[in-house]
């Protein structure tokens, strides 16, 4: 993966601002203007980024009742209006647009990457912006932690576990988790820290053991890249945002839409507030 | 160790009441009468007790300054005048009488087990009452986990680590840990939960690898009861209230009393307010 340290220096270099100190709004300008397109990590230091699911008002219901019982992997930022491409809970926003590279899911088959949704956006498209682990990974940052994936500029490593999803209609499947390894005290304020940000997948689901929850090869990632884990670090997994990408595949609906890994909706909620403001999902 | 069930069944018949529905002021009453003489654990659920260290006046700013530099081992909860055998804002307590059973020290030796503090007590002593882990382990209860030492009635095997203290004046030496073992889900919870309690010894210090914090043999606890450690179990460790006696036995102060491990002080403090209503302690 590239980075956007390397890609700011190079090829965009009519992007002057430090990418961290962008506003939310800026960077959907420059993405819908086409000026921009790298992943966000990194982008507008202390703003939620979402992962993103669009799917038709048919299955808006059943798909709205797998969030709500998959809060960790599922945490629900927004859900638009059927049609309507915009979130103004989350700012000045057309989803059509907004970012970089989305995936089309055809029968839950992703059989094309498009840089805008204006060919097939549909009056019954319903979008759902999930949080993400920007959040927390910000969090551990500001606490002296290292954060191993980000200090190598690389993407997290993600499994497809053997726990499965609560379902929903049609919906369901394996919880998708991402890696990050640290040392046992990392780890400790680690999961004290992410627990905070409910809204960013919070506290972790596994520690220690990939065995347990399915993983055969931790060195193997399903999704990103290849796992850092150092001599004397434990790993730790989290629920992951893919994971409703997976419940797509399972649900086979004729259209769905999400971003693709990496590439970001980058909004305008605080991450500090969405701890605060927002209410815990939870229940069946 | 013998359970207060078992001795509120036989011994004591002249408790008529759950252990865990007795107020405070009630298991205060009886043990400064002769009349309760067993562990208080399990005893006024809901209200915080306490580790107890009772020191010359010429150590006290030495050792606050000790707690201070160290508040995960050593939550102070109370500190009394010098001389003054009350401690009112923890409730109507005399600490001659209203603990069970106390170990004196002479020049950092313990050298005796007495019942009450009537014939040792001097006007130049000061009182310090420091949290202890069973406020978060209630809460654990609560949350549906299984601490195993609880449920097999026994005490928290305790290991002496290689970890070092911040020194203090004469006060130093090693961090003391409880150890409990949990499913790595049950782990991340405990993990959670007992950061909410700063005051009784809040998130633990270490989890997994027993011999990177320099214990040989997790079998072979240093206090406390031999560990119960299942299959798939992770073992998490906490800093222990026992850390202050081993500093004692460092400074070794001419006078120095303390409980006798699991023998607490039964406060009026609420173990959910102790997280509220009380500034958090750190730095240096």
């Amino acid at each position: 993966m590239t980075s956007w340290r390397a890609l700011v220096t190079s090829g965009i270099g009519s992007v002057a601002n430090d990418p961290q100190q962008m506003r939310p709004a800026e960077v959907r300008r420059l993405i819908r203007s086409g000026g921009l397109s790298v992943p966000t990590s990194g982008f507008s230091a202390g703003y939620m980024q979402g992962n993103l699911a669009i799917l038709p008002e048919s299955l808006a219901g059943d798909f709205m009742r797998y969030c709500f019982r998959n809060p960790k992997s599922c945490p629900v930022l927004a859900i638009g209006e059927p049609g309507d491409p915009a979130l103004p809970s989350l700012g000045d926003i057309d989803i059509r647009t907004d970012i970089a590279r989305y995936r089309i899911f055809h029968n839950g088959v992703a059989d094309g990457e498009v840089t805008d949704l204006n060919a097939v956006w549909r009056d019954d498209l319903v979008t759902f912006v999930l949080g993400c682990s920007f959040s927390f990974e910000s969090a551990l940052i500001r606490a002296g932690i290292t954060v191993p994936h980000i200090a190598a500029e690389q993407n997290a490593p993600m499994y497809v576990t053997n726990i499965q999803t609560r379902p929903a209609g049609p919906f369901g499947g394996p919880l998708v988790v991402s890696m990050r390894a640290f040392s046992p005290a990392d780890a400790i304020q680690a999961i004290v820290l992410s627990e905070r940000y409910p809204l960013a997948h919070g506290a972790p689901v596994h520690i220690g053991d990939p065995a347990r929850i399915g993983i055969a090869d931790i060195h193997t990632p399903d999704f990103g890249d290849k796992p850092l884990i150092g001599e004397d670090q434990v790993p730790v997994f989290w629920a992951c945002g893919v994971t409703p990408q997976m419940a797509i595949g399972v649900a086979k609906p004729d259209l769905a839409i999400t971003h693709k890994p990496g590439f970001m909706l980058v909004t305008d909620m605080l991450s500090e507030n969405a701890d605060a403001d927002l209410p815990r999902q939870g229940g069946k």
